[in-house]
């Protein structure tokens, strides 16, 4: 391990595990279990998830966000039918097609967004459309956001509620995201009951991996029905574990003491540190409000060349119509330290024409 | 963990992790990384698999069983082809459909055999009947084999080659579902590359979760020109970890050393001596010969009974035409004592009517 | 078109169309009609299927039959699914699987049959076993059987309607396969409802080209809650044709005044008057009953390529087990004479071991 | 048949059949044929084909334009691959997800274009973005066009070329959807080589069914090693006829003294009389210009309301971004009189706005 501060603000993936994740791993490699799931520890898992929710739910765990995205999907919509989300969305661009596959053949339908959320007045013109067409368009039958977004910014209770009262008015069932539920949630400060089912969600794809763990997501199901579906698509897609406790136990571990939220609050004052540091150098501008733990910034020429050449990673973003300049993506972590956004504040004052400010 | 001997001889994936691999993941739990397999454990796992296999490889992990065989077989058959198993294969009867899923729909065509293997002159007969159909059938393009099998007898290497010298002139591709491999290797006592691609194997599912990673495979491509298209096959599946490093580290601790192997002689050594405790009790028979880590028995009446009323877990197997009694399959792990196994042999003599015998 | 006798007994498919339905195309061609199903004829359609079952049908023509089987699987078993058939079924062997494209990869769990038909105690038997094997093993959904059957057997209405009691007992829903529906009834001489849904059939491809039009099937929903299903499915899969009253138009002149039976009965007395004719020859046996208009022979050696030798044209059959000699099959039509037979049975007489005889 | 003026300007497939169609099916009616293309019409069509392109081509005839379409592109995508074609293209929004469905789950990836065309920069553009993405993103493997495309419009032939020279480069195969290819080519005036594979095109979708079929179209494949892989999709898809040579007569007749040609010159001068008679009126706007048969009007409030009360049928059209006032498309067909044009200029002078003008 380096000694330096970090210089990795490309992703949150990019972070290892919380140590209580890996002890957990331990603490429950103790002799033969039954497997595919028939474990104590997996039973406890639900029984968890059900109380931090309020009310019973089923629990699925996978081992990543693409697999609990598309096997949600794949509950929701028939390979005739089709799902609306954002052109930006992680399932629309960047799970190669996983949705697709899961489904059959389902069809993403993307609505544009210039803030990563939809608003209910897309979802009702394009139903309206879609049901215009009949047996030539596919049919619209869910709708799938993400939580905290694309663009790091988070629905509000209202929103969240809003935009599914007309979901379900139209016949769409609503799936979210949850990748950095956590993130969005403690920015919300609310319960995980009121972010979710309380909003109208009805199947969500709660992350832990960017936060903290392995490789562990949960679908949660808040319509117990869909339960014997998913198991059977599980299965059928690779993601049951034999020796499912070696998953469940990453997710009891992520929510014992809170530390999925303590995880993700400290993640988030870290973007809300980096942001206050960077936006006051000079043609910084940043795109959307900070949320979560992601920041998306317009930079002068050059400081992203600097801030490379002095080993520092992040991604380009493509610049929305209107805005000048580079713009780049910088995630924070559960696991970052004051000292490594100071770093990367100091190190931006540094490049190109900061130093000439 | 109970402090008695071990009880349940119904799968080998109901034990735990060896410790040696959950040693590896804290190991490489040393800050950011890059994800998505762009680490340097995952680079040195391609490099030791290679040097394992005594040439250039292309080795893809994945989380499960299921997942290795159902990615392999989707780059072997395009979905309006066929792929030979035996009725009995795990990929045909066990995996909930995952090759028909990953495939897009290709057909299992399903070969009858007794003891697990298939053999030369059973794809001859296949594959005239099917190009004799045209474009009414599915054109074989593949063939499945199980090593160990699922009747937990070994191919030797001369049967693996002959076999495949037939599949290869009928243009067949071969793959291997070698969730046991390990145990096979043990078996054959030759080299890795003596049981697989020098006798004519294309794609192998290289097993490690049932012999002690927590959930490792990989699939282990020695058609290099296949690695792009698996790669996209295996994110678009959602298996495609993005700390991969966590998965790379079991198979890299699970090698270090000859873990694998050592495990694997010892499952094997566990399951002769089971063999050797209870072939010679009254109405005992061995169904197949002991050649890795499965057993399967008849048992006089009441024996299975008698045995589970001490807390024996094992399950029933369809018997075989003409076998009378129960048929029972044990299972014995890389984790299991001698005094399990005399334990169990000791309540097998304790049981039904072996006490009169 | 040749004068001399009719030489070709492969299939009831190399016959041409009815020159009623021919005339039906040229009638529909009368100016501009809505498109895709919008118009008179293909409600006309509907009318009269629904009157000739005695009951509200939903009803979709398309030009296949495998199109229609495969629709029809498609609407009644998820992907992750079974569907039980025969191991000789037309679905199973004939359509380069088609069902498995249509349902996304639905497995058909193939069961033996000596004569083409399944038997109650078959179904359930294998559901118990699928249901034992929870999610490992894809969950039985359906059953679709032939009517009549690939071996030229029909079943009778107590027969159906014992399998399809003991199928929805299973919780299955029953397709049949009536490529050639009108034979099977010209043999029960019972009315269409009698034949299909009063004995349990969920969804019935009900056949018309190989009895004499052009290309048309129709798949006929007896519940009608599958309907709007099918038809996106439909519309998906190409199937829908734009000038549909062209494809209702020939399932009506099919229809009007008893065509299809009409032409079935007499398809049926020709394969009767050829087993008349064969079966007195020495060394020559009928393995079915000639309950349809196929015939499955075992012939002395030489007869069949005498036959060939004189120009005729008909299939060799795998023979079943302890059948000595080649097997062939011979289809009647409903657009031969009996000149044809007799020419066939005369031709018989002339080859091989017969002149000797 | 009405004796008034044709009234349904909706679309080219409210025609019925040509004449010259509807008698080579009773040609072709002449006794026993082989089934399932082994006939000597469809031989014929074959070789007729390969003449009409002035080089060796594969011609697989199905029912329908959706078929067509979904096998052609089947071809070139595997389902982890993408295909690009515009926000408008057929096989994006009116076939129900057929090239999903078909592709096994390939996701076309739809760019703008304010004329039906695509241009080689967009497609630049967008296979580097998506080679930029690595595995996250489906790679792009095809290109699909529409010619004459979904706005009436004709690419010309070096706008072909440019385009098909861009996606060679990137390594994207083309398509063409030639629902309205003879549309296209009477206004190009041009070679069907020059117009297909001489400007780079490798599969051809060639419509008839619009244009004087009853229900036929072909695939053209210019790469005839893709031959065997469509014979088996076909099958597969329930594409394959039987009665083979219902179809390729049809195709036949098409093509025979320039049936075809003569049809859509006919249709192409009808749009332009319709055209031409419209455009003076006071607030009528052609939004592109009539190069085949299809006309888009932007028109004054109320003139569509008062065609429609004079019996007219037509689609509205969302209204391009800046365009005042309802949108309608208005087709032409080959079977259209100059008087039925003529009466639906005078009607639209006598509704709305029109009398006052």
């Amino acid at each position: 391990m380096s000694s330096g501060p970090r210089l990795d603000f490309s992703s949150d993936n990019v972070s290892g595990a919380a140590p209580e994740v890996l002890a957990a791993l331990a603490a429950v490699n103790d002799g033969p279990q039954q497997s595919y799931g028939a474990d104590p520890h997996t039973a406890a898992l639900e029984r968890r998830v059900a109380e931090l929710f309020e009310r019973p739910v089923r629990v699925l765990p996978v081992a990543t966000g693409t697999a609990a995205n598309a096997l949600a999907l794949s509950l929701l919509a028939r390979p005739y039918e089709g799902i609306y989300c954002t052109t930006i969305a992680h399932v629309m661009t960047d799970e190669c097609g996983a949705p697709e596959f899961y489904s059959g053949g389902a069809k993403l339908l993307s609505l544009p967004s210039a803030d990563g959320r939809l608003r209910p007045e897309q979802l009702r013109e394009a139903v309206a459309f879609a049901r215009s067409m009949g047996v030539h368009h596919v049919q619209p039958a869910a709708v799938s956001i993400s939580q905290a977004t694309e663009w790091g910014t988070v629905y509000t209770a209202a929103e969240l509620g809003a935009l599914t009262v007309a979901a379900h008015e139209l016949g769409l069932r609503v799936h979210m995201d949850g990748a950095r539920f956590a993130n969005a949630l403690a920015h919300l400060r609310c319960s995980p009951a009121d972010a979710s089912w309380r909003r109208g969600i009805d199947v969500l794809s709660f992350g832990a991996t960017k936060n903290g763990a392995l490789a562990a997501e949960a679908v949660v199901l808040f319509d117990l029905a869909l339960g014997a579906e998913l198991e059977l698509r599980r299965k059928r897609s690779g993601h049951l574990w034999s020796k499912m406790r070696f998953l469940s136990a990453q997710l009891n571990a992520y929510l014992e003491d809170d530390l999925w939220l303590r995880h993700a609050r400290h993640a988030n004052s870290m973007a809300a540190r980096l942001a206050a540091g960077l936006t006051p150098l000079p043609g910084v501008r940043l795109l959307q409000p900070a949320e979560a733990n992601e920041l998306f910034l317009a930079l002068p020429a050059g400081v992203a060349a600097g801030l490379r050449a002095q080993g520092y990673r992040f991604y380009d973003w493509p610049a929305p119509a209107g805005v000048e300049g580079t713009v780049v993506r910088l995630l924070t972590t559960f696991d970052m330290h004051a000292a490594d956004v100071d770093g990367f504040i100091a190190a931006a004052r540094r490049s190109g024409g900061m130093l000439r400010a």
